[in-house]
């Protein structure tokens, strides 16, 4: 290790498949737009077997983040599983070329590396049929004081806690993290994930979690509220730190009795929404890590989102902060 | 098979692992900018190690131009070796989702399906380090009446002459092209293959081929001219159809007495010049098997080419035939 490690993220290693489609396919696969839907493996072929010409990349919503945390110069490490296979050193590729240090080695047996069928609506809406494969096999002996480390932060994806041992090893990592005086940063990930483990987040959320990330929806449906003041007063019961993120309404922070407002970038063409979330938190956490003022890692974190919109792929290219500098 | 194949390519079939690139990189890896370099499995791993993140997708010269052309509406089949793993997966899935007929089976042992690492630079240039796996595995007895079939045109690679079966499997697709009054198209690849090559190619434009598909460059180290005029007058000797490409200043089709001269299209920005011909011979051809008048299917070439260069990768997407004839 060269340099302490600020982030660490604990999440599902997945390599995206990434298409093109007209809406129909989504009604010819029985898939609600804009949704995330876990598949078997048989399922899985079906899917592609049914796609067109597909480009694929390393994913997975919060190693999405590392990779644009690690983009934007911060010092990051990943723990997550993939297999020995072509797509599993596809991905471990991808990290560590950004100088993320890789935690697992990939697994020599069972489930093939897992890969998300990203399905892209004309107007850059996104729909995902996940096959999490090797993401499965993480377990609560992966995560241990030398995996873990000291890092400033450890950022848990919310969708480990859909893994048999997920329960069981976010618990231990975020024991590890409070021993270390690291902060523990939960990301919801989806609303659908947010109702399957509500109970468990809003545990986390009482006792461990310092920060969480999310979309307005996600913390709607955590929350249980449907109007967004009513979400903002709930929120007065809690002092952990949230940036929520509201789309083309920009977002908020919101800490105690402090509240930040950041407006959304206007955007001519959004090309792929995939990953806008996962790289407003990369730049709210590089900014957070550096112990820049909140409204300040918003603004960082806005730049990231706004930028990824207009491309395809969700993760951000390196010298990206150049650009936000020298706007 | 629905309606007759128009088009059967015969190729390398690769997996590109595309990323961008400072030219600093190439001095590091000693690579020529704009080569192709074939690398054996050793130093495949080594460039890609060194490789920033990167983004896969199916490729390989001819391939591209096959994928184009079943994408601008015609019908297609293909022959090329990729391994049963899951580069190879994505390779055969991608061709048969725009409906072309994959004609050999993956092969179960034997070296990884190929990747070509294309190295993208700020201008779009493009620097390939390709390992060739189970293409060099394309074999005679691949190569029979019923994987040839009868197409109205049969498009061979020049790097298929790279290959250990490569000069007698050509010869014998030739020759049952011959049989079946099937056009034969010679892609030239590179001027480094020309090189490799001249006297096989020359004898198979001599005696089989009916279109020779080629740049330039390669024209130039095919015939050993220096000046595009003294290659024009060597072509006086040859009764082939050659559809030639040069870059900003647009292509050439000689056929004995007639010459055509089609300009290219003005673009704000190149960003990737990957597969820019290999789409102008999908467009051309495209025409060509559809009897066009050659001067049109010069322009849809050039279509196709110019709306290549202004993306990421070499394959043109579904539909664009539409907006040629919106234009």
């Amino acid at each position: 290790m060269n340099q302490p490690i600020q982030l660490l993220g604990i999440s599902n290693a997945i390599v995206d498949i990434l298409a093109h489609i007209e809406d129909s396919f989504l009604e010819q696969i029985g898939a609600a737009r804009g949704s995330m839907t876990l598949i078997d493996e048989q399922r899985a072929r079906e899917i592609y077997s049914m796609m067109g010409p597909a480009t694929e990349m390393s994913g997975g919503s919060v190693a999405n983040t590392v990779a644009g945390f690690a983009n934007l110069g911060g010092s990051a490490a990943y723990i997550g599983r993939v297999k020995a296979d072509q797509l599993g050193a596809i991905f471990n590729h991808d990290m560590r070329s950004l100088g993320i240090d890789v935690r697992l080695p990939p697994g020599k047996d069972g489930a093939p590396t897992a890969r998300s069928h990203i399905l892209i609506s004309a107007d850059g809406q996104r729909t995902m049929q996940t096959y999490l494969g090797a993401c499965m096999e993480l377990s609560v002996s992966d995560i241990t004081p030398e995996s873990v480390g000291t890092p400033k932060a450890v950022l848990i994806e919310g969708y480990v806690w859909d893994l048999p041992e997920g329960p069981a090893l976010t618990q231990k990592a975020m024991a590890i993290a409070a021993q270390n005086g690291t902060a523990v940063v939960l990301s919801l990930s989806d609303s659908f994930c947010v109702e399957r483990h509500r109970d468990s987040f809003m545990q986390a959320i009482r006792n461990h979690v310092d920060i969480v990330v999310a979309d307005e929806d996600e913390v709607a449906a955590l929350l249980q509220t449907e109007k967004f003041e009513d979400m903002l007063t709930s929120l007065d019961d809690y002092d952990n730190l949230f940036a929520i993120t509201r789309s083309e309404n920009g977002s908020v922070i919101v800490h105690g009795d402090q509240k930040i407002v950041q407006a959304a970038t206007a955007v001519d063409t959004v090309i792929d929404t995939t990953g806008a979330g996962d790289a407003y938190t990369a730049g709210f956490l590089y900014g957070w890590v550096n112990d820049y003022p909140l409204a300040e890692c918003a603004r960082i974190g806005t730049f990231c989102g706004t930028t990824v919109i207009q491309q395809v792929g969700g993760r951000i290219e390196p010298g990206l902060l150049d650009s936000y500098r020298s706007e």
